[in-house]
């Protein structure tokens, strides 16, 4: 049974606590539970992690392939600029989904270049929660590939 | 029962028939028929466009919403510089999901940038064929969330 | 008697047909036949062509000189990108004279650059269909300078 | 009766006078004698003013409220860098268009960036002298809209 | 006793006339006099200068260390492309401090940059009228300091 | 009682006891014993963190709002690719001044910019450890308007 | 025996029949027959395509490989911005020799770059019709090398 | 004899009484003084303008021809924005020498760049004072070329 | 005698774990033993540390001067964004040489640029493991200066 | 008889010594024989130059005038910079044709801006040793045009 | 008596000879000898150098301060790219005065930045042969301040 | 026994001679017999090769190979924009190591850019004369690698 890691960044703890109109109503423990049981319908097992700590995600990114066989990985806004998370994702050997839950490549500029997208496998955003789903997907075809 | 219109781009019309180390083995015939399969499983009504024809992609969002209760779009190197698609996309009311089989982020610089992005609902991208069909899960997600 | 071409580019077939906020509540065809009206009583004549394909447009704008005095022309997002429509309208002897019904100066960045406008007699922007009949006005003052 | 100001900015009282081949060869009283003319025949009042001064153009804007239905400006070389300007027509209530005799954006890179359109009603260039009649016919359009 | 001259620059004279949504209810005599209020209070004096005019304000800068013992400058949109003022803060021997009502760095792109602010002493913005109040404390600071 | 936290990020914790020249001769702590009796004095209440590390920040700024009334932040060299920071700013419901011992518009050209700035209430820069008094009389001022 | 397709793009249906002193005073009809001329003299054989349509010359490419050896192209204005012609080339197995009759380096900014000049075999520009000769020439050195 | 107009733009009336070590130990008016004595040793009138206000300067360039042969203008910080005065300059038929009394290019990069610099007959900085002498003889010779 | 820190910053903890062929087949433990030995036949004493926060290696730089002559710093990717680790430099009194492994001129754009470079006493790169000993060579030479 | 120059700037004396993968197989003394060799079948006489120094190249294109009909010039890397050899292009009245074995266009980013390339009559690359050959064809036309 | 070496660099030796519209109608060694006598006239001893070649300009300057007082350059189109050039002004002792035939700042925008500006005593431009003279007046004035 | 050349670039002729605060107090000649004992100590031959013409210094490149095992180049301000010399680097097959005495990425902006680093062996800058002798460490440590 294939392993997944949910990673969520900085800020993403917060996801349906405040500002439920920006990121929506549903608590990350709760996307993280919806999650879970459609991963388990796949037969794939799931861990979450969060961190607002650049240096944690880096470590826990590098411990990842000795446990999972993929990655999810919402990097937040580190996704912008930490060319330390990029190089972390380029060294290890299994493959890391980037996803945001919001479009944004329809937001402010900034947010607009992923620094870590050139070393992921690919990118899902602008589907709310669902992107963790479709991700998980995306990993699932790629196993039967 | 929703469908979906899933429009190719140009030059997609070539998918499987020339550089297959490029674009995959599949035709996009082949690749449209999955597609249509794998929509009819999740009870989704699917309809297929190809052109090289800026106006002709134009036209044919244009009448998409008589039909279609969303769009899916590979709009292959227009994506890059076509504001007028850009423009159709925004002036319709279904929502349009932008695929890329390659991870655009991964490639050229000039591929990096999507002008259409800012008006689609969400992006995905880097896992090739398999990208229509996280869209059509996307979509479908959309219609009943 | 003059005789003037008004040409509308991509997405502008929609005008009063979809998103009446954006794009005012009245259709081409009525705005048509307001200029139409508006000409006759200044003593032009008027016809009236709209394609949302870049090579059409070329087209019209080649065979322009030949039936017509003067073209007005509202390029729609070609306006931003199309160094082809520029060539045209470079080519052409007779007077071309750029309208947008938005004031493209007060919209998006991308929107303020137009690569056609170096090449038309001048540039009418921000009075919605009226911008038309300001067009009309200009020619028939050139013509009669 | 409407009452509209037509503000002329820095250098444009040389016009006629110097340089007729860039100018054209009426001078500006030649000018607004002719659009006087023409208000008159379309039932509109209209006032002068020329100033080469930042200062007392952002006075004349900040009083013309009071006074005028509309303002049409000229605001020569201060169009391309005047922040002061642009604040102080975004502060008033009455609508202003912008004019210019050439077609600025045929001319040196500079002068194709306006600061004050963004907050102008809309932009005329390219048409000569012929361009404030033009600017009073558009505002004559919106009293009646 | 300190005497300090608090300057405002184009636009400025309209605060709390027009506009009470973006500038205030209140007028810039009335927020004048509560800085007076609140000088006195300090203990220091202080006196009003506003203008519209680049060249009054270089004027009125140039002056200032005759008579007072230090400068309180909102400079209005000339805040982000007067060289002028910014020398003429340069050469004189007085303290400047900067301040804007509203927070520069929030609102559009040109209004980020300021050139005189590597010549004043500190910067201050975002909080209204208040920010004129939290300069005189400042200068109050510098002079025992 | 309104209470405040102070916050410093990296290298603040050096203040006064390295380069007395660029920092001044204060200590950290003996500026922040001056802001809490000043804070005393105008009736607050005020609390103390510093960290350089990102990620503790971004929790700080996470959990305020349960314990404080508003937060008073100086981000250090953060300030100018902190992404993160920005976002958890923006998610909290208090308000944050940012405060600058130097004046950052006066120094490299890197730290001229603030990525926190577009979502702070304010900016004071250049009043050494005064600005952090400024901050707080700012605060103060906005509990009672 | 060889046979070469010489595609002609925008405007270039034009040459010789308006603007001689900018295209030259021979029709493109002229120009193709001294072209053929000359082929038939070295051994290949040619054919001739002109549209105005990007789609249309991404089709013509796609079906060259198939009945052509080799492609002699003047993109006209495509050539600063068609991506989608780029993409069309690099993905057809024949070579492309890129062809300006003038010397795009020595005109506007805009047509210095060729974004379709990466993936041709190379090119020749500034040389009037002389150039497609001069293509015919490479491409018969090609087959012989 | 031939009258020659030195023009002195903004914050030059500082020089000398203040700064001696930017601006020099002399008055504008000793600096004055040397250039009349030095210009009637080689047979030239004098007169003197000095303004900070950008207004003012465009009026005395306006009205200069009539009543002198050449100007030399030290426009101070207006020569890197002023736009206005370019196009005065440009606009009268006497010859304007551009003088700085610094090396402007060897200063801050704003300063490096001057507007007006491609509408002067030409360039002399970094002589201090007797860049003015500089200049009337430069004038002198064109008169006698 | 003199004692070195050396610090490995993000992802360096890899070194030879992962990616031989990238990285070297040398674990980072390896090289250190490699760099002590040679340390300890020059006469210096040396210490190791690494970590991927940021927050942690700015205050063991903090720390650093207490109980080392010279810091050997090989940043990972904070070299390209850290402008908190180049303060950290800045504010402590010991010589800091940069070193990479990879010649990092002569691979991605981003990580041509060092923002810490610029307050480091000197930057060795592209001589692998063998890097740390020039930079021990480096500080050697130094001390003895 | 018409004779020619062909000049090759700094490197290209290496062609075919080092590098055959890059420079191709032949040394540039065998291209040179060939290029005689066709020549001379053209009734064309050709001399040789090769430097690896900039002033020789600049003098001998200043003496070509005196002896040669025309100039076939490949700069090598002094394409990129040499805004001196493009003066004495510029300045000599024989027409100076600009080859590149390789296509420039396809490689990295600083060689495809030719600074000589906007006064050269045309611009030949990427068909190896045989553009040079390609060029004396086009200088032939040339001549008897 | 002090002497002066006047160093022309790329291309000037042309002056004269060709394209007298753009070189003017002298000859470099007659304007040297206007150059000689003027000087002599003023009391100042004069050298002339020539040379194409950077290496040797770089070569003549750093042997100058050895015979001569004071060095004036027209560093031809070396100017805009030889920081070579820059260097070794900036090394030697006596004072550089740049001088170009042409107003640099009214031609293309390459011509506008000169490297060596930021290292020489000034510039002078746009005064044809006479800015040699000017030169030698602004260094004779320098001796006798 | 290998053999090194050591190559000194333009105005490092004058290191020692002129300027002793910024270029050390040591001559080339007493730098270079430093490195020369040195050399021999760890078993190394060494020869001395200095120029300030780019093109003496691309033919020393060119013979490098064939007498040296490697070389160390400071070539100045070359550095920063010869790309004549980073092509006769690439084209060679011996290493070549850059070494600059200052360190410049904290110089001015035009220095931190090396156009030869991305195909040099390494970059050590920052340590004088030092600097040489850790080159020569490098290459040692290659050849025994």
């Amino acid at each position: 049974m294939k392993k997944i890691l949910i990673m969520n960044g900085p800020n993403l703890n917060l996801t349906g606590l405040r500002e439920p109109l920006v990121y929506g109503g549903k608590t990350l423990s709760e996307i993280n539970d919806g999650i879970a049981e459609q991963a388990a319908r796949s037969g794939l097992e799931t861990e979450f992690f969060q961190s607002n700590c650049e240096g944690e995600i880096i470590g826990a990114l590098h411990s990842a392939p000795d446990r999972f066989d993929g990655v999810i990985l919402n990097a937040g806004a580190y996704t912008h600029y930490s060319y330390a998370i990029r190089d972390a994702i380029a060294a290890i050997s299994c493959p890391v989904v980037e996803v945001h839950m919001s479009n944004i490549h329809a937001r402010e500029e900034f947010r607009r270049n992923s620094v870590i997208a050139p070393v992921c496998a690919g990118q899902i955003c602008g589907f709310g929660a669902q992107g963790y789903i479709l991700a998980l997907t995306a990993l699932a075809a790629m196993y039967t590939a």
